[in-house]
């Protein structure tokens, strides 16, 4: 295909681990765009911080030519970090379908106001400046999740964002492979494919066999009382919860606020039915049998309905023997040791725990190996980059595709803070932004990576607090140092060693002794000496004072 | 079954989350044995700990009725505790299999001439007191497992210990079923029963099955070097790989201590056959095709051959795409990210790299549900504890326990801590022993689990050291306060409110104000309801000098 003046660009902005996921910036000419701004909740690497989120350095830089923030589906990994940004972003308008936007102003709260929120159908075509972008439908574990085809005088870049091809959808809305094989007829110069789920074999498993495999369960523990955990954005898993409750006489009581906001902006913007009637505000004198309680937890979050529910502090509950609780999900790698916990609390209880391990009560909502090469030959691209999840899915994805007839010099594997253009003569590397992660712990920290990496010492070695009085005039120690250990097993003979060893650094080493600021260097290096010869390294605060 | 005057007794000592795993106490009348004396290694709720050790208080208690120490088999977490109570244990003789025994020789260095160590073989009857302990070959993922027959005047303890039934193993010694059965056929009154993998359906596969998985590699990459990771104590694996290489005219590499040591302690004592000539060195001018490197690292420990491999730091070595990398095992749940990082890192540098999501070369020590049931039909125990894994897994092996015919009062789930005898009456549960965690940071901490929170506050909100200088005479502060934080944002207004906090109470709160100790505590008082109402709780450090 001939490439037009104008190439068109795209860059990484965000993501932890999972390229192209959380912020794509697409570019042409004098126009760019924003794919998505996702956030990423941290793991036990990033102790304490509530959120990481795009650096967006690069959109700052270029903020006078942002035409619009186009979003692909509502999850927090695609939208979470706008709130963060709502100052950044209040002259550039933001672009979703109805559960999307609705979803983002609940997040925006007082900050809605500022934005500019759109919301677009499936099926429409938005023009930002010179740049088309058209919204295809496609299937996830949400509704409203679309596929984009990004039309510049580049060349069209198509994105598949998360997605799955289910025949089967809840809500009859299937993936729209046929206008997918349309764009991929016309052209498609780069595709950018999600690469979640291409370890799995096969095609994913549509989400109607969930409902199929929850209704045995209602039908076996009619006299039970009921609780189902799952993701709150999981609207096509709330509807099949919803409907079994209505079709075996349950009333259905909302545990979460995630829960209680997803079922409110869900069935505003018409992605929920909730059959008239069937939720309650609370238990009040409904027997087991006639309950159901739908809850937030289902990846063993600590604060969550189903962790509460499992310490007997939700809505004065007491779980036992009477109870049936259904995890509806399956632990996202790292969540495995939360969730389990909470599983094994609740059996503890004497409940009955059902989940995914032993049984088909959950299926992902992305593409298996099957599918995305299906996708791959819908799309036909010239160019391609496999994005999201970790280096190995994105190689075995580029496997697929040079399978699938790309050749190995159009496939590149991009990383967070790249730049590629696509030219007549193929992929231009330009050189990297600034891009990774940026840590909010309670505010957007400026010196997240400084505190994170005090935080990993002090949590892997403990600190050291040096306290020693000097003479200035004298150039003396004034009595002996004191020292204070915080997460450090301080025995008699370490407390010596330090003692001895500041008292004989500052007696003995040569520097100006009437800076009191010298001999905090110099106790700090004579305690830093003493540890490295173990390999340990406590965070060492020596603390000089005039006596 | 009467039981005799003397009640056999069980206590549950060490394991983490893994109950009846890392140490267990059988006593009857004055006589005392332990079973296994593991070490787990800490996750990252454990920050900067090197190991975790069972607490024997209760076996310091009661030394005077220890008889002996046996040994199930050489894992880490049956035997690794042993080296640092080496010295509570000196007139103690331990008893294990060839490999058991030799493996532990090596861990305890030095030490070794401390401790007796006592070999037995399988099908060994040993006398400790009244006690008779039989040890019945079974396999597992290493070679000397055995079960434990426990004959006491309180009946017959039969304790699985960890098992596979393996119809084809590689040494073609088979778990000894017959024996089983007659130790079941004359009446066993306490099964104690490993739960590991009673979530996975019908049976484990049998080690042969990667063998001939293994070989379709090596036949496929003959021009490739080959490297294999797997667990050094996987004698099996390792035997294998040896006779592979043999086959496909490969000389091997061994890297990583553990490796060197395990082939040498299993060589030694007969467990593993090598060609004669095949372990070389180093690599020297070995080409790519004529070379096999047999690595340890397979769970992406850090200091690990194979994550120095993928770093270019082993053997300067520069893994490219000349490299097939396999990786023989499956990430122990919690090392998955280290895992994949390894992973990752190794297909960036263009080798191929072949794990088990993908493909069938590993398979599991541990018996499978089908597994545990013929268990139970052989051993047909009047009482029965699950043991090992999580109280899911024990709650799942105790529902199979009750359909194989089990009544449930015959049935306990135990704790770490707890202690029960079996009766003519059934269970009965003694008071609760010293039991759980000790950590092991350089040497055994007295005060780990002060240490350890400290360390978690430390890495979830960081420190604030608080400095003011008082004048004691008049009760006032000199200057104003200063403050230093790690692993903390410190923004000039958090600065600002907390030197007016300090300054404030100081100066308005009612305390002894001759009483230097009393300015420190109340520093920190008002520190500390500056940071409530955010939920933030930073170790504060206040230190106050007399000016």
């Amino acid at each position: 295909m001939a490439k037009k003046a104008n190439n068109v660009k795209v860059t990484f902005l965000g993501g932890v681990g999972e390229i192209g996921k959380n912020m794509t910036v697409i570019e042409c000419g004098e126009d760019m765009i924003v794919v998505d701004m996702g956030v990423a909740f941290p793991k036990e690497d990033s102790p304490g911080m509530d959120a990481i989120i795009p650096d967006i350095t690069y959109l700052k830089q270029n903020i006078k030519r942002l035409r619009g923030v186009v979003l692909t589906h509502g999850h927090e990994d695609h939208i979470g970090a706008i709130p963060y940004y709502a100052d950044v972003l209040k002259k550039t308008p933001i672009y979703g379908t109805a559960l999307t936007i609705g979803l983002l102003r609940r997040k925006l709260e007082k900050d809605a106001k500022k934005c500019e929120l759109k919301v677009v159908a499936e099926g429409d075509t938005i023009a930002l400046g010179s740049i088309k972008v058209e919204f295809i439908k496609v299937c996830h574990s949400m509704a409203g999740a679309c596929a984009l085809a990004i039309y510049t005088a580049g060349g069209t870049v198509f994105m598949t964002g998360d997605f799955k091809i289910d025949n089967t959808p809840i809500d009859g809305k299937k993936t729209d492979i046929g206008r997918i094989a349309e764009i991929g007829a016309k052209g498609v110069t780069l595709m950018l494919g999600e690469s979640t789920n291409v370890e799995r074999r096969g095609s994913s498993t549509s989400e109607k066999v969930v409902g199929q495999n929850l209704e045995a369960i209602f039908a076996a523990n009619r006299r039970k009382r009921l609780v189902v955990a799952c993701f709150a954005s999981s609207n096509y898993r709330v509807q099949q919860v919803l409907e079994l409750a209505h079709k075996y006489g349950r009333k259905v009581v909302l545990a979460g606020k995630s829960m209680k906001g997803m079922v409110e902006v869900a069935s505003a913007c018409g992605e929920l039915k909730v059959p008239k009637g069937i939720i309650v505000e609370g238990i009040g004198k409904l027997k087991p049998s006639e309950t159901l309680i739908l809850a937030t937890g289902s990846q063993g979050e600590p604060l969550s309905a189903l962790n509460k529910l499992s310490k007997g502090e939700f809505n004065k509950i007491n779980v036992g023997a009477d109870d049936v609780i259904v995890l509806s999900s399956s632990p996202i790698p790292g969540n495995e040791k939360a969730v389990y916990d909470v599983i094994n609390a609740l059996f503890r209880k004497g409940a009955e725990v059902i989940y995914d391990a032993m049984n088909d009560i959950h299926v992902s909502g992305h593409a298996y190996e099957e599918e995305l090469k299906l996708m791959l030959t819908l799309v036909r691209p010239e160019y391609f980059m496999p994005v999201h999840g970790e280096f190995r899915h994105q190689h075995k994805h580029a496997m697929i595709a040079r399978a699938l007839g790309i050749p190995a010099k159009n496939i590149v594997i991009p990383n967070i803070g790249e730049s590629y253009s696509v030219t007549a003569k193929g992929f231009r590397k330009h050189s990297n932004v600034p891009a990774g992660n940026t840590y909010v712990d309670g505010v957007v920290l400026e010196d997240g990576d400084a505190v994170l990496n005090d935080r990993r010492s002090l949590a892997e070695y403990g600190m050291l607090l040096v306290l020693a009085a000097v003479d200035l005039e004298r150039g003396t120690l004034e009595g002996e140092p004191d020292v204070v250990a915080r997460g450090f097993s301080l025995t008699d003979e370490t407390q010596r060693s330090i003692k001895n060893a500041v008292a004989e650094a500052i007696h003995t080493a040569d520097f100006d002794k009437t800076d009191i600021d010298e001999y905090a260097k110099c106790a700090k290096r004579a305690v830093r000496k003493l540890f490295l010869r173990d390999r340990q390294f406590p965070i060492i605060i020596p603390v000089i004072v005039e006596a």
